[in-house]
């Protein structure tokens, strides 16, 4: 990303919008006629049928498997959380990145289990974005730097990258974002986040439609409103969505927050999330209501609200096991089964 | 199991049945006090907890972990596939016996992937049970000695068991016994199964009524019921079912087929399946319908129909993380992490 002053700081963003990669519709086709073969009635897998060819169509001419899955968790702080809108205090960013590299989180049992690599980016938690219900969360500019950061998650050329995030206050920041990208007012989209008591529940329910009342008339790009309603890790999580497009890495998404990051580039362009599942529908209340929106069909229901990448890490097994039965299955030929009457 | 001239086929059955032993409620609490300690918002791993405390509710003691899982795969073969029922023909089930030998099945690829055991038994797929059209699948004593047969999944000591099936035909066994025990007629359980075509679709919806008629009267007890409408791999099922409650290991059952022998058990004991977990809710039409009669959420549903405990298999990295999580998750304490404001 190359900063200069007569550049708009969007400029570099909207080109990486613009020129995103399509699938490989030829790897896709031998896949689908790979599936058709193996031991078993046709369309039997279902949706790892499906998943199989996902990875044909967006692995970059990779072999079918899941051999370096990263799950990439982005921590930020929020100003708006200083209101009261979580039922957990700020401090709780810096003790849970502690906590992560300590190895004690959900997240470190998760990629132990499933063999994934884990890194965590810390966006400044120790220095909170703007309230969103004063002003923008950061400036343009420093957005686009975040989006820059985000695609660092890339470097380690992951063959899967699971992306998920943690920051106190951000389910604030992502309900923000969905009313300002679709309409329906703070309570179509303000949830209970981690916990929150029906006080809490006004505060943030009020914060979203303060947040929307003080950028009113700023909201139809958006890129604005991820700048001005979201939050660093959010940023650098539609950054590496964007890097990934780029980079042939099949994406997972994590929950409620995650996926605002993603609704930001689909509302730039309704494409642009063809290479991301959706891991899970989590508790958030409106999350089906978002994954519905976007066009995606998440792979896990399991009543799950925690973040911190944890629903894309246990979506891994699904799409290893996808991968697993592609590449390993015998065809009705090579075993001598009988195929369909 | 005892088989003495003055007595009936499914006295050991019955006592079995009679003994079930109940969950470790104490465990079961302890469990419970220690997922709310863990760091993370009380309840935001969702059903991943609840797993947890089901593991050491029905665990037997253990440390709550999966390391010994095993997949057991029953195939038999049915007499009513002769009436072209399924869209594969009775040789299918010796072939894919050689298949999973081979490793090149589904379920190969899947144990592998989750390095889960793998044990299919036999249960003489070349000699098909009776056709349950013109009389009973098997003798009442027959059935009894393959419950007694399909206890034998237990003997390697496995600390999870998933359960699945494999029959040319077997699922028409399976909507001929759930429409014994619930009613509905053959229309509400029949579905397409491997894939028959509309043709096909008629001559098992017009097998599962014949056999209704053949047998009606006859269909009060479950235990004939299975006898009369099932199958061998269906009645070694429930036998793995019911020893497993007695050996304390906890059960991750397959599909269609699969729950069919748990719904025999649920029909003579309602609490008799509280040690199981449903892997998912498969593609074939009545399978969510069943799922609710027994009482059981699935935990996938990614419209797999093809048996051979593959969806079982699958759910086992869910089981697996959920275990993970408890154990080896830090605590608020541990971690140094605020609580709940």
């Amino acid at each position: 990303m190359i900063a200069s002053p007569d550049r708009r700081p969007f400029d570099d963003v909207r080109h990486l919008v613009a020129t995103l990669p399509f699938g490989d519709t030829s790897a896709a086709n031998t896949a689908r006629s790979r599936q058709a073969e193996l031991t078993k009635p046709a369309g039997s897998l279902g949706r790892l049928e499906d998943i199989a060819v996902w990875l044909a169509t967006w692995g970059g001419g990779r072999a079918i498997a899941v051999n370096r899955p990263l799950a990439a968790i982005f921590a930020g702080a929020h100003g708006v959380a200083a209101r009261g809108v979580s039922a957990y205090p700020p401090a709780v960013n810096a003790q849970m990145l502690a906590n992560f590299s300590q190895g004690g989180a959900a997240i470190n049992q998760l990629c132990k289990t499933f063999d994934i690599s884990l890194r965590v980016f810390d966006l400044a938690v120790d220095i909170p974005t703007g309230d969103i219900c004063d002003g923008p969360a950061m400036s343009e500019r420093d957005c686009a730097a975040n989006m820059a950061f985000g695609m660092e998650a890339l470097a380690g050329e992951p063959d899967l990258l699971c992306l998920g995030d943690m920051g106190i206050g951000n389910t604030t920041a992502a309900a923000a974002i969905y009313a300002a990208l679709w309409g329906g007012g703070a309570t179509t989209w303000v949830g209970a986040g981690t916990g929150v008591d029906a006080d809490g529940l006004a505060r943030k329910t009020n914060a979203v439609e303060t947040a929307l009342a003080t950028h009113s008339g700023h909201l139809g790009d958006p890129l604005a409103v991820l700048a001005r309603l979201g939050g660093r890790e959010i940023a650098a999580i539609a950054g590496a969505i964007l890097a990934a497009r780029h980079q042939r890495v099949p994406v997972i998404l994590d929950g409620y927050v995650t996926t605002a990051a993603a609704a930001v580039l689909h509302a730039l362009r309704p494409d642009a999330l063809d290479h991301c599942l959706a891991a899970h529908c989590s508790a958030e209340k409106a999350h089906a209501n978002v994954l519905e929106r976007l066009g995606l069909k998440p792979l896990l229901s399991l009543d799950m609200r925690l973040g911190e990448a944890s629903g894309a890490a246990l979506a891994v097994s699904i799409v290893r096991a996808a991968a697993a039965l592609h590449s390993g299955m015998a065809t009705f030929a090579e075993a001598g089964v009988s195929g369909c009457l």
